[in-house]
């Protein structure tokens, strides 16, 4: 156990340029708060944005760099007003660590709209102090951005709904497209793109996954459960498929064309988009006007719809599909993830590893 | 007064190619039916699509052609099945006189998003034949498509409502945009961008008009009584202006970057299509994910809300501004509106005018 007056030194895997290549760094983390809660870390996915911020795809990268925002851990020690959990139970941190409170989305409790959030890692904390993520033998986080995870699931298959899975279930919630019987597509099938088939099917949706080759079929109807395949290179089969979906979570992150998947569209249907293309997106004005199509996009979820869909995801004995590995395996899974070999998260076994090499 | 049993001669005033000039031309309607209703042609406003439709800018103009889809009219006769309205009183009919009502879209009343829905010229009826448009002595409507012109309203004020008017009621009734106190602006000042200043305006809303040019200032605010005037090539305006708006109507008909536009949405702020361009727009992704924006459109709105609509018209006292004229100068009003000079819609005075030249 820590004490509330000092700061405690930790070991994570840090990104020190961006080569991206993960190595042992000893640092310290802040002193308990009265809001902090110290989780010791248990399990923590991997995320395509760990290789973007490590690699400085997005030329903001500050190093040495912690990454890792699916935390599962074990609270070690809590501070004087913490009442949301307490000491020796699972909980979970996810992509944001901090923001204003007092903005209108912060007093929405959609906090992951303020413009003045905290990243949980490449970013800096109000005390001055950089961020560093979940790759790491503990976190000091707020309580508000702490969610318990419930005793029905398993610590490491909690680890991805905390980005992932929250990041399919919020638009889903937030536009109404929670009820049994919809019909909807998931449009590439990476870590989120998987989330989504689960959680749509535990809505009771129909769920048709679209993809431009064949490869993923099998896998998509026999383990994932995906309830149709279309295959959007062929023709015939869009065609078919025209006016007949309520929504598409589109999470392809790099650039396509939007109008094939504006026309699966009926009426009043959502192309949701969840990845960040920085290549600007085009489509014609009368493909969403005659029929009142919306075309938007969401950011994970709030820290209230991040609790209640790991509630739902134990009701429905929702399971995500990971491969477990080791910290002196955060390399290569990192490389296999870029190469999009991995069915269909990595989690790291971060209490399991040997983190100081 | 006609019978039940007899086709009526009428003359109207047609396109008969694409020039697009607009002739005297006598035609025949067809039998009144059980469901139908005779309107005596009063006003009919002038649209933009009247002249892409006469000019045959879509490529699919038929000849001869009367165009005109704002129309008001007093009832001549009615079929035995006729409870809608009765003999003598005046009466709208608008951009569409027919669908299948059998599609989930007529099911549910947005009988403008079925896929067979009969435009109320340039099209083919149920009978085979051409539908021909309000520029012309009478019509013969279904009740459907038929809506009661207040007693508050004057008709030829209420012509342009059945068009520019609930084009733009219908997605601020529909997105749930009708509170007071909600921050909207309007892109673009033609016959739609007015409509959309007087009823954003009537629901209390405070209404920015965003153009290019400074040109149309002094009357948006003191003439239009819209509250701001916003330069979009100011920056410095644009960038103040960031994060502000609840929605913008957009109803540019030509390319445009929409960027700009959506970075003045606030969280969940709505950007509304009205133009139909056959041009790819563009926007990057995160700028809607980042703060749950949308991208969107409609089509005019429902036989329900255009009447909603017109009460709610009558109710505010909202006028349109318009300038009537006869309809020997409606090739010259096509003319004008084609360069954009009129303030801000052109009515015809049908009944008021020799039609057969």
């Amino acid at each position: 156990m820590g004490s509330l007056a000092s700061e405690r030194t930790v070991t994570g895997w840090a990104a020190k340029d961006p080569s991206g290549i993960l190595s042992p760094y000893t640092y310290t983390l802040r002193k308990t708060g009265p809001e902090d809660v110290v989780i010791k870390v248990l399990y923590c996915g991997v995320c395509h944005t760990d290789i973007h911020q490590t690699k400085n795809h997005l030329g903001m990268s500050n190093y040495p760099m912690v990454p890792g925002h699916e935390v599962v851990g074990e609270v070690e020690e809590v501070g004087s007003q913490v009442s949301k959990v307490q000491v020796g139970e699972i909980v979970g941190s996810g992509v944001i660590v901090g923001c204003c409170r007092e903005c209108t989305s912060c007093k929405s409790n959609i906090e992951q709209y303020c413009n003045k959030k905290i990243w949980s890692y490449n970013d800096v904390y109000t005390d001055g102090n950089p961020t560093q993520g979940g790759f790491a033998s503990a976190m000091v986080v707020d309580q508000k951005f702490v969610v318990k995870i419930p005793s029905g699931l398993a610590p490491e298959q909690a680890a991805p709904l905390l980005c992932a899975g929250v990041t399919v279930y919020s638009p889903l919630k937030h536009f109404g497209l929670m009820e049994t019987g919809l019909r909807g597509a998931i449009l590439g099938l990476g870590g989120v793109g998987h989330m989504g088939v689960k959680i749509a099917k535990s809505m009771g949706h129909h769920v048709t996954i679209i993809s431009s080759s064949n490869k993923k079929r099998a896998e998509a109807i026999d383990h994932l459960g995906a309830d149709e395949y279309l295959l959007s290179s062929d023709e015939t089969q869009m065609a078919t498929a025209v006016d007949s979906l309520d929504y598409i979570i589109d999470t392809v992150p790099v650039f396509h064309p939007l109008e094939p998947y504006l026309s699966l569209l009926k009426v009043d249907g959502k192309l949701i988009l969840m990845g960040v293309i920085n290549q600007p997106l085009q489509f014609v004005s009368p493909m969403v006007m005659l029929g009142r199509k919306s075309i938007t996009g969401t950011f994970i979820g709030s820290m209230e719809e991040t609790q209640e869909m790991l509630y739902f995801c134990e009701k429905k004995g929702l399971t995500s599909m990971i491969e477990v590995v080791k910290m002196e395996q955060v390399n290569e899974a990192f490389e296999r993830l870029e190469r999009n070999d991995v069915r269909y998260r990595f989690v790291v076994d971060v209490a399991g590893s040997k983190l100081d090499g």
